[in-house]
């Protein structure tokens, strides 16, 4: 066999935030850039992990006190130069979460950053995060990918909104309701609405619950 | 660091071959499944590989005689239980090549088999298929990408015949040639035609220079 490669997982966690998609970082615990903002990651932990997505789940739990929130395979990031401790695989995830989860996290370390004004990051993280906005922005164009980061309950401007963030533009009002109602992902939440400053109320909606994600935050972070 | 983990690179090179969507396998010389045949793959060398696209150049070259062909990140396949050797990755890309080289290749351990009528294939080598296949079949529907499959020059009909092998049903043809249109990836080639049985001749096409990816077969596989 030959010598061992470093074997990773790292997230790019994306939330919304005043209207814009951002990426949590987390503080470095260990060398190389220790105490620097980075990805969440770790090491694939052979005895514990059964899959990647196993360890993307345990390092995100570990890392941010979230249980398992949208989560999906981006792309795999791998070379001889992008650590270095020397060769590394990173099979990169995605997670999609409402930011109240995060903002409301006691998790000190972490930190939120819009995705398009982000300083240089370690290894080769800003080229990671770039993949990922692509992967959502394309995915927002034809699924449901961007409700994963509404929250429990919203209004259908908050949902335009959040896919506005995901594809970087503005989006017609009458034809974005006409597309969510061609995905059939969504019901009303009785006699719930959002007040909405001066204009009138909005009427809730959430996903309906076959196209719900679990998600938790822990009382408190591991 | 955690204990080492099996690194590998695996590829699902596709061909058409009487006009269905064909899988190329290898015939495997070492243990685990030795004689089996399997996806082409081997061991990242963090010596000689700069990332995974430089490993998949180099096992492909290694197992077919094939340099460079298209070739993409599929998706990372990893875990426990895949590989009775112990936890392993595997990061699969899959290449798209002219099916007269594959045939005229010299290669005595390369066999050809439809991707709907595999065996049971070795580790977790059927899911990967399935998973290829269905990539290629979504991209077939908004991209040039069964062009590779082509060879130098063909005919529209024949083109036509290579994307309903990859997308799994029959095409209108004048939408077709519209679809095709839009691409402009193709030219024609200067007086040459291919006789098709009672039909007329049909004009030949290929990719224009900026859309063709470098392929060549070597004069004897290494």
């Amino acid at each position: 066999m030959p010598e061992p490669i470093i074997s990773t997982v790292d997230i790019v966690l994306l939330i919304i935030k005043d209207d814009r998609l951002c990426v949590t970082l987390s503080k470095r615990d260990k060398e190389p850039y220790v105490n620097q903002e980075a990805l969440p990651g770790g090491y694939i932990h052979a005895q514990d992990d059964r899959d990647c997505l196993d360890a993307a789940v345990r390092i995100l739990q570990q890392k941010t006190g979230l249980l398992p929130p949208y989560l999906e395979q981006l792309k795999t990031f791998a070379g001889a130069a992008r650590d270095p401790r020397g060769w590394s695989i990173s099979v990169v995830h995605f997670a999609l979460v409402d930011a109240d989860l995060i903002l409301s996290a006691t998790n000190p370390g972490l930190t939120i950053w819009p995705v398009d004004a982000l300083r240089r990051l370690p290894f080769d993280h800003n080229e990671i995060i770039a993949t990922a906005v692509e992967r959502i922005r394309n995915k927002s164009q034809y699924s449901s990918l961007p409700c994963y980061l509404a929250g429990e309950t919203f209004s259908l401007p908050r949902l335009q909104k959040i896919y506005e963030a995901c594809l970087g533009e503005t989006l017609n009002k009458v034809s974005f309701r006409r597309k969510m109602d061609e995905l059939g992902v969504l019901e009303t939440v009785a006699g719930q609405t959002e007040s909405a400053g001066a204009h009138r109320p909005a009427q809730l909606y959430r996903l309906k619950s076959e196209f719900k994600n679990q998600l938790k935050l822990l009382v408190r972070g591991l």
